[in-house]
């Protein structure tokens, strides 16, 4: 059996595991990022946590084949430097060569968003697919497309940012510069102001108490109110779906992929969230009436999608070659 | 030499040309489709049709390598069959097994959006180019990609339509049955919408004059009018110019290409439509201020682009082999 190790880094962790040809992760290690220690600090405990990981899980360094990062930002087309990581205040710097030199180990990068469908692809929601479209919706939206079995981060560098496509002309100011983009009505982040504007108006709605109040107000408050039956609450999330429906359907109508996969911690909700944005998805899907719309799921592998993603950059380069 | 032939399919007109390796149209024909006859009728026309441009160009039937087409439609996966062109009535038809018959060539289908970008990253604006996004804005707006030299139409049937994709959630009703897409605001039709809008609004504008007092009004009427100091044209341009930015920055936010190519008729407004269109793209792109964003330029082959880009296909399909 072959390993790989895979980096999941984070702005809070860096999260690292062994894992194995099939993607089992077979021991891992999670360790704070302390980003404000600065790069090389980081660095370094990048390739601590590996040999961390690799001792969990009981092999010997030398059984690592290479290492993968996947990285929360943008990665120049030769996937050896960083050329920016907003969370991490890094920018163009040379981390795959500085990483190769730490652990002796070749090393590959990739962004996060496309370790996570990579990951999703080769073993998780979307196994044995050879194309599929990822949009994780946490404080923003992020984006991951798989085409004929391998990650498609566009043509040249600046990586595939679905977030930041338009889905309102003229609507609301993104951090971006732009409007109206699908990140400020379809990330968890737009839905808890939703939820916050909807409580405003309605007193007497649920989602006070199931926010205690007012006092933690998430992701989940409208789910959980809409489900008790308060309707304000069931506004909240009908009109949330039918945004990420529509940002879905304009992907599925570019990729025309096998599956959708819908990521981050509010597909968490399941079925209640993913059953009707499948429906509402495929009816907006263009040529549903001829051509059957892909499914939309859940993903599957939740945060160890991150790890298992980065290994698979390693086993995918060893595939090129 | 080597020569291919060239159909570009439409409702109206069969063109066929004979095309040299290099993207040169050494022989053309030009046939009225006659949809009404029926599809044994057409595909009979269009084989003369070839014949024809063989006769023109002066060269030998057999010196012709293959035959490619553009249709007005969505073809199957491995482009042999028409699966819809609704403008001829067309519904999973096996033309280029029936054009095979006919011809004695061997013949490949591809859509008409796919041929025009083909031809244009071929021999046309964006010549030399290994990636590209074309939007075409006309009666609706068609688009193809090229990455890596190659067309990109999807990764399985349907076709790529980045005139369906949503660009104001919830607005105006689309023939697809979706609602605000790129096609409903950025088309040659939408404009000309807006046009008759202001002209209702501001019986002062210079476009009554531009439009024979209304009895013309097209997708020049407007620019004419802006051209001439009117204010209310200038609003229009203005606002047209800022959707097709809003369509073409989220597919530049996706694709990465090198180049964007504007087809269809307005491209034929040059610089006064162009350039701005080309700075408000550029402004709109995410991380402009890190990695350049790509130039925004009219397709530069106009109609010739279809009989070009079906001859194209013929030599990138001899190219994979």
């Amino acid at each position: 059996m072959r390993y790989y190790a895979g980096i999941d880094l984070g702005g809070t962790n860096i999260a690292a595991g062994i894992v194995d040809e099939t993607g089992q992760i077979v021991g891992r290690a999670i360790v704070p990022t302390g980003a404000e220690r600065g790069y090389g600090a980081v660095v370094r405990t990048m390739a601590e946590t590996v040999n961390l990981a690799a001792s969990a899980a009981g092999i010997d360094r030398d059984s690592v084949g290479s290492i993968g990062v996947g990285v929360p930002g943008a990665v120049d087309l030769d996937k050896v430097r960083v050329v920016e990581a907003p969370n991490l205040a890094w920018r163009d710097v040379a981390l795959a060569s500085e990483l190769e030199a730490l652990c002796g180990k070749k090393t590959i990068l990739g962004n996060d968003a496309d370790c996570a469908v990579l990951a999703e692809t080769a073993c998780g929601a979307a196994r044995g697919r050879k194309s599929a479209v990822m949009l994780t919706l946490g404080t923003g939206v992020g984006g991951g497309v798989i085409i004929d079995g391998r990650i498609f981060s566009g043509c040249g560098p600046g990586g595939l940012e679905p977030g930041h496509m338009t889905l309102v002309h003229g609507g609301e100011p993104c951090s971006c510069g732009n409007r109206g983009c699908v990140e400020m009505y379809a990330s968890a982040s737009a839905l808890i102001r939703r939820t916050k504007r909807a409580m405003d108006m309605h007193p007497d709605s649920l989602m006070w108490e199931k926010s205690g109040g007012g006092l933690s107000i998430d992701g989940k408050t409208a789910f959980e109110a809409a489900k008790s039956g308060d309707k304000w609450a069931k506004c909240v999330i009908d009109e949330y779906i039918s945004y990420v429906a529509s940002a879905v359907s304009g992907l599925v109508n570019i990729f025309r992929p096998e599956i959708v996969i819908i990521g981050g911690g509010i597909a968490g909700q399941g079925d209640y969230f993913i059953k009707p944005l499948n429906a509402a998805v495929k009816s907006r899907c263009y040529a549903n009436k001829l051509i059957s719309p892909p499914e939309t799921v859940a993903a599957a592998l939740g945060n160890d999608a991150g790890i298992i993603g980065a290994a698979m950059l390693c086993m995918q380069k060893e595939d090129i070659k």
